[in-house]
């Protein structure tokens, strides 16, 4: 049994499978909506959970024309890059002991400590050449800078390098609570090179401006959720189509776990959008959702 | 992409994806080792949610070999053989305006109350007509109850015709907690019928005790998964497998959301158990896991 | 500050600070209502929390006309009356070790497996004297049963034994899924003694049916806060007053997280009932509500 | 019965009522310790919620000495003080009538329209001035406008003037994900004034590096969470002392619900640091834990 037939299946169950099901019509249909500008808010940690395939795949199709993310995302999918994957956890470990051994720990993946010290590396020498030929040089937007990055990597399968190619933006309006964010501040001191979040909001407040129609697949919430949704707020490009995958509740008010219908009073969310919340893992929603898309 | 590679690929990730991949494969050895007793345990308005199909095949393929749910459960089951499908909800609705119209609302699906009169006459019918021959009189255990049950449904997709039909014994230790057991019960004024749970206690029993190894899918938590792990640590069978799918968390410390680990120190599962917990909608989880297992 | 002006400043917030503000009020006013038949329906490991002396004082000031539980709850009571009180956890611990000192496990409360043979020899010679005796003695209802227990028990902070003395009756629908039930269930091998839900179901709709107005203070889900609804339902008295406190959401379906709005369709609230659902650890919501009470 | 005896005695119960036990411990001890150096991480819409008096009570008072939060609620602050409290919601409502009617909802708050057009106009009179008279000019930290604007408030209860009076720098790494920082940048295409979230980074890093000791109270997840606990890995001062007050769970792997635990892996928390993560909602636990360190 394939996985498109299961999710349209289970558009006629109900609960999460039901709203899984409508996640993936209202998904096709925005795909098929070509006057619409398609978002795509990634939150939580996809790329050490194994989805950066999946993900870079989905980024090369072209099928979203804006990523709104989190620095940590940015960096995961760098130093894979680097050639330092996320190692699975067997059952048993105590975290005191990873600790010894250079190993930090999201919740059942790994990472080494020397894939920070590649990043810095990497990151210093690409962006002293890169400030020394001018193509990275003085206050920059944080898109200028990852689109840099995308092209200078050679991995097919990173999320930078895909939307670098396909030249489309990434906004990272938190870049600096990140490793990557890191290192080009502490850089800065060094070399002529600042980010501007400022012309980055202005950016992705243009193209939602231009938009005729928005859309936008929300994984998580956090930052890129909230940005994603005030760029449509602003613009007055309410989304027309909107399909959360969260495990955020709304009963304790946070925005990551708010209900698209809240965000329809803030005129985020158009009154008349296709629009549904799917409460599930996104490791467990994504690869079915975005799998059956890329069929 | 077929549900089957998805869930092996889902194995190698992390999160919850890796957990229904190992989930599958836990399932996947168990179902093989002939030695084993397997005990599904159904909480959770499955019936309404569109899961009848799927149960009542697994049930009919011969998968597990008891059963261990709600009286909730059984009565969607029985109001759906006489004719009572559960109606998927639109979204905007009113539980004043429902109960107005006589509907009554499971989440995003509706049962009619007709359904439960429908319910109440069969029921009467059947067990007055079962009393007189003697098939169903004085003091019996639920399970002989549910058996008959089964027997009397014509409906091919019922979960308790399915397990009738091949011999699988249903306990439903709480079975007043339901339309169901409210019916016999009031019946049991009129005719010799009475039910009693500790015969179906000690029936269980025996069947662990018989169990050289024992596994269960625990789906949801309540009753059916306490009741389940109980006979495990009376009978000293702890189990060999087992696969947990539900939403609750451990740490507000209820049965429902503790941790497998946490029934090693009760003797329910065995230190060197093949175990895994998936948090996620059962909706969700059931159509993959089941699914890939019925192929 | 007190916990009284905490709860009253708390109303005029809002989300769940707000929500328990309201409890506050509505168990209040409920109190007051002379007319009301008050429900108090237990779930959770409430016992093992430490939660045994608060509810024990509120039982024994008779705040609550009924108690609806499970048999773990009751089982918890008595292993406490007899001496065996829940220790807590250090917070390094593992289940393999706890099964090998014989201690079993509740989060982070433990329990020692000589609780549960003292509570087998003691049900042994109470049960067989009290069988003897006569005053329990062939099918009865648990009601009967569990304010025996009740009166048995010397321990001046028991849930059953300051049920039994003010005469509260105490529902048990799913006694056999318990250490309890099962030794009940074990001894009616030996001696002429059978607990009937059905009884007991039909005493709980008789109360239902004598009372001019009902409320319910809910803690927890599972089949206490089922069989309590049901028993609005049947009798159609629905609730006028309903408090929930729970960690369960609704999303997933399951009858445990449902909402008091989806328990009106169904005409267990009643449409104008004063209602509230707090979504918190009963640990933390049950001692400044009940507390607060008890002032 | 006053809330610290309640908190007392809640530290030898189980489940969430130890844990909060437990962090009103752990917080004690923290303020006693004139070595460590205290942030304070706040995520969710705690000032909609009413949470603001409390908060710059405890900001009045220097428990804290850093403040790490999302522009939404600098935005919520000064919202408030220009006159527009955030309003509850009674129980029904239509986020379409909303939208009409100009109020956007967060949960069950709302906010009027007018109050961004009052925030606008009052950020644009009091940058230009500040521009001309060169106070806030070129490239500037976060921490020195947020700064300027708490100096510029004359609402006693706010959180930005409660901060700037008593000299405690917020920080704020995802500024323009906010209506504040969404005018600032628009301002920056009128006026001399960017902000460097590379300068605020350096400076929260200086200040981890400094000193002696380190503790957290961590409210919610997000941003602000991950922002301080990267300041304690980058500048080798894991922490000490650690609260988490959460509903964000740990099992879909987001940093959000991560585990204190996990982050000893990463040396972010000392490994024999005093810990511990209440899952509660913050509008409960934080009346509790915050009024009773006041006291």
């Amino acid at each position: 049994m394939d996985i498109q037939t299961v999710l349209l299946q289970m558009k006629d169950t109900a609960f999460n499978a039901r709203r899984i099901g409508m996640a993936y019509q209202i998904l096709n249909e925005m795909m098929t909506d070509t006057k619409c500008t398609k978002f795509l808010s990634l939150s939580g940690a996809l790329i050490p959970a194994g989805m950066r395939s999946l993900l870079s795949e989905v980024i090369s199709r072209g099928i979203f024309d804006v990523i709104v993310t989190t620095g940590a995302t940015l960096t995961h999918d760098l130093i894979e890059a680097l050639g330092y994957p996320h190692i699975r956890l067997q059952k048993s470990f105590s975290d005191i002991d990873l600790r010894k051994k250079g190993k930090s720990r999201i919740l059942d993946a790994t990472i080494e400590d020397q894939a920070f010290e590649k990043l810095e590396n990497w990151l210093r020498s690409l962006l002293a050449k890169a400030n020394d030929d001018g193509s990275l040089k003085g206050t920059i937007s944080p898109t200028i800078l990852l689109k840099e990055l995308g092209l200078a990597i050679s991995d097919q399968i990173s999320v930078l390098s895909a939307a670098a190619k396909r030249n489309i933006p990434i906004f990272c309006p938190a870049l600096t609570d990140s490793m990557l964010g890191l290192h080009v501040a502490l850089l800065g001191q060094e070399i002529d090179l600042r980010i501007d979040p400022c012309v980055e909001l202005r950016e992705i407040l243009d193209i939602s401006f231009e938009s005729k129609r928005t859309g936008a697949l929300i994984v998580g919430g956090g930052v890129p959720k909230n940005y994603t949704l005030q760029a449509m707020l602003v613009s007055g490009r309410s989304l027309s189509y909107g399909v959360q995958v969260t495990m955020d509740r709304p009963e304790h008010g946070g925005l990551s776990g708010a209900s698209l219908e809240e965000a329809i009073s803030w005129g985020k969310v158009d009154p008349q959008a296709k629009i549904v919340t799917v409460v599930a893992d996104a490791t467990i929603a994504l690869p079915l959702l975005l799998g059956s898309l890329l069929e």
